[in-house]
């Protein structure tokens, strides 16, 4: 169960650990969307995406034994980097299981924030065998990247952050834009914001092609992707809404906005030109909907999170060249 | 006369207009210095450099009746930016005195920022003469980059933030690296510190071959650089320190710290990749003083100022490709 009481514990746990990250504008990014633009810059969260604060979240909340004896997960993303990090500055052990082609600084990122990767052979193995053999045999907690109520409760906190933040500048009505992959950035945020800003509406955010939370809010019911590869918006890319966080969005979320590849890159070069950060392409989704988006937003403020900020800096590079 | 009481007035004047940029830190910068690392992200700042808080003190701190006459600078840079802004958000007029060789997107980001732009002839024109000429005859307010008391005070606010954001984090003792041209933003913070942090001890850090400060302070007389070009990092050569300027860090700063171009970019490549802000070449001299020049460090943790962000794509396009 998730509700605005476990997110407010999980801020209690998280206390100074995450970094509250700024809410930056433009007037450069107003003119071109015609309205007010806020960004939650998330990708300055420490290992750079949210994701350090649904992991910190679920190891500090995970009971006292259990976190002894060490977490696993399986990603070689975000999550991974997230849960790695928050494991190591609690002194516990964590397992990351990773696909053995996956990208080398993605294994040494995952290695240096603490964690002991194990590789498997994606044609030849199960990865939920190879897991779920250690998971039993270290007696390790496993921490699932969006279908888990501490995990959401930790991702809610940005809401909380949002609220207090878009108080200050005397928001009232805003669209919450967040990109969304699983749903357990966007069901977090939607949960704090339903009880602390009810003035605002959460809108999810997702690559063209890949935009089974929109289908699925329209539709009622989960909507599955076509296709689970070839975006550039990799981080934000899954099969299908989570069973957890799905019903939470059903409720509480205003209509999905789908966005091309060329808008995302574009999101993520204004966003380095004006904002001074630096966004991965599924991170820079929400942005990119607020700029380039207009007849399908509904409020004069619009509030975008930039989720995260781990880009191959070639594709940065590339996005400069293209559209600086 | 500028002490701590005229920076916590400044800092009442911008209240919530100027970002409270985060302290962030990365355990992979941490293992290249050899000790902890955080980094005042002050290139998030409004108009991408602390610039913004000296010219929002200045332009609200200024007498009402000459503030709506309007304000004049001479700049082609980040203080022309800080003060376009604040001057905008005021609702009053600026002129900003800029080469015609400028480069176009400096002239046309300050009028962006909402001010009349003034060109000037770099070869046949005195642009002192043009600015006096200006300022008499519509009676506007010069508003001088570092030496001007209100402007030392705004940029003093970064080392206010800086005492408490280290508080929070346990430390007593620090160096506080800052990038340093004219030596309002150092002055500044060391007046700060000295009243909130006396733990703390500001270290200048500067451009190799572009070390005026330093020398200055190494023999306790104002010293010029040689030359006033020719530095990538542009943004923070000034012939010598300020008149104003100098006796405050003077008594209050520790020795200087000089960085090669190399180092600038290698630290803003790391920036990059580890802190996700975007870091001007100038901007990036203190943090490049905290990863590659431990041996002139005096303390375990050091927090070094990100100053700016306003860098050309193209140069961290070809950081990227170099460093990273």
């Amino acid at each position: 169960m998730t509700d605005i009481s476990t997110i407010e514990a999980a801020r209690q746990r998280i206390g100074s650990k995450a970094i509250r990250t700024p809410l930056l504008s433009s007037p450069f990014l107003d003119d071109i969307a015609g309205r007010k633009i806020f960004v939650k810059a998330e990708c300055l969260q420490r290992t750079g995406s949210f994701k350090f604060r649904g992991g910190w979240s679920a190891v500090s909340g995970i009971e006292p034994d259990a976190r002894q004896r060490g977490v696993i997960a399986f990603s070689s993303g975000n999550h991974a980097q997230g849960v790695a990090f928050a494991a190591a500055l609690h002194g516990v052990p964590s397992v990351i299981v990773m696909p053995q082609d996956a990208p080398k600084i993605k294994i040494d990122n995952t290695r240096a924030f603490g964690a002991e990767v194990v590789l498997y052979d994606r044609a030849n193995e199960d990865r939920d065998a190879i897991g779920a053999r250690l998971a039993q045999e270290r007696n390790l907690t496993l921490i699932k990247p969006y279908d888990e109520p501490l995990v959401i409760a930790g991702q809610g906190t940005v809401g909380l952050e949002i609220a207090e933040q878009g108080a200050e500048y005397g928001i009232e009505a805003a669209d919450v834009l967040v990109p969304c992959g699983g749903g357990g950035l966007t069901s977090g945020i939607a949960l704090a914001l339903e009880a602390r800003a009810p003035g605002y509406t959460v809108r999810p955010c997702e690559p063209e092609h890949f935009d089974d939370v929109a289908r699925s809010l329209a539709s009622g019911k989960i909507e599955r992707n076509a296709a689970l590869s070839g975006s550039i918006c990799d981080a934000i890319v899954t099969p299908q809404p989570g069973n957890i966080t799905f019903p939470l969005m059903k409720t509480r979320c205003g209509s999905g906005i789908a966005v091309t590849e060329d808008e995302a890159l574009r999101a993520m070069v204004l966003a380095f030109l004006r904002l001074k950060v630096v966004v991965e392409p599924g991170g820079a989704v929400a942005l990119a909907a607020a700029l380039f988006h207009s007849a399908e937003l509904g409020t004069e403020t619009v509030i975008a999170v930039a989720s995260g900020g781990n880009v191959d800096p070639q594709i940065m590079a590339l996005a400069l060249s293209r559209f600086a």
